[in-house]
């Protein structure tokens, strides 16, 4: 059975491209962190959800907050509202997709797994640099260059199977792997209980999925 | 003054590199990982050379050692001595120049540096797959996709000036700058004291480089 390492967040579109990676027959090593985000309830709603995908979970201390400033992370700095600028938000957090790929990708040959999945998209998202299919290409190919594994057989493969899709059709695919939303944490500023605020960009984004695949919204709310 | 961030273990290179991207007027900051290291002595060398040198000093614990296996790291797997043999060893930590790198750029995005050093060999080295040109020219090309500031200004730039240089020649530039490198820990089997073994990898690469460079090695070894 061949193995793959998810980055695995707990939220809506991780926890898609986990049930797709079930679907597609890998043995799944789910990889969570805790990096100081304000909404590290996500990581009860991951464990929670790898329990029932049956994949195998790892959560990892990650101080980024000592090196960087971020609303998702910096206590001073409050978590806006969504709003509708084009450019990147202060929930940006410096590298964070690099660095997470980074240590999936050491996971992944200590396990001898080629196979990397990571749920970003590039339509429904908050317009992080991080996200884009070029970026993707760009670290599989690094991820080539910079292992004993990549080195010998060029195989490491960057999976991102939800760039292309809307949030809508991310929900759709979801839903027919067997996903429930409800048991997945989206929202930057998820309370103790991983109830959603609804307001933050996160939260607008995913009502806004729900809405246009004609689908009931079973998030909490708070 | 313009910022670096310098990848800084406390050892041989990336001492020497240090005091080169002092030399060429950066305002260094140095960033060091405890990953779980058997010689995590030479974090007390990093530290006390970034007081000489008068840099800011980060020391970041990563917790690698809980997604891979490594002589460096792990208890179970003893470190060799030196043998000439044309393979990765066992001390290859997978994809620890990547994740060190990823975080030295969540650093320079966060104090608007776009210089980040890494005092990686392709000469006198291990034979790691993440200290060749080709991997560092792939992973300045994904920091500038990573990032706000490099897809704004595409300036990000992955100093690697050791890179082309037998260790004789690394030890000669960094004793014009200043560098007393007996302060510096290169053994992965230092003791608690900083003194070498004399005998595995990392040190008979150091020794050779003394000894090509003509100069007194002046390494404690126990």
């Amino acid at each position: 059975m061949k193995k793959a390492v998810i980055l695995f967040s707990g939220g809506l579109d991780s926890t898609t491209c986990l049930a797709l990676a079930k679907h597609e027959g890998f043995e799944c090593h789910a990889l969570s962190f805790n990096y100081g985000q304000k909404h590290s309830t996500e990581l009860h709603a991951a464990k929670k959800i790898a329990t029932k995908f049956n994949a195998n979970h790892t959560i990892i201390n990650m101080p980024i907050w000592q090196l960087c400033e971020s609303a998702l992370t910096n206590a001073n700095i409050s978590i806006p509202d969504y709003d509708n600028k084009n450019e990147i938000p202060i929930t940006y957090v410096p590298a964070r997709n690099t660095i997470f790929l980074s240590l999936a990708l050491s996971l992944a040959e200590s396990i001898k797994s080629d196979d990397i999945f990571i749920g970003v998209s590039a339509v429904d998202y908050s317009g992080y640099p991080d996200c884009r299919p070029e970026y993707i290409n760009a670290f599989q190919k690094l991820a080539n260059l910079a292992t004993k594994i990549g080195t010998e057989e060029n195989n490491i493969k960057i999976h991102a199977p939800l760039i292309n899709l809307s949030k809508a059709e991310t929900i759709q695919l979801g839903l027919k792997l067997g996903v429930n939303y409800a048991d997945t944490v989206s929202c930057y500023r998820a309370n103790t209980k991983g109830y959603a605020c609804g307001k933050c960009d996160s939260c607008i984004l995913r009502k806004k999925g729900f809405n246009e695949a004609k689908v009931m919204d079973n998030t909490f709310y708070y």
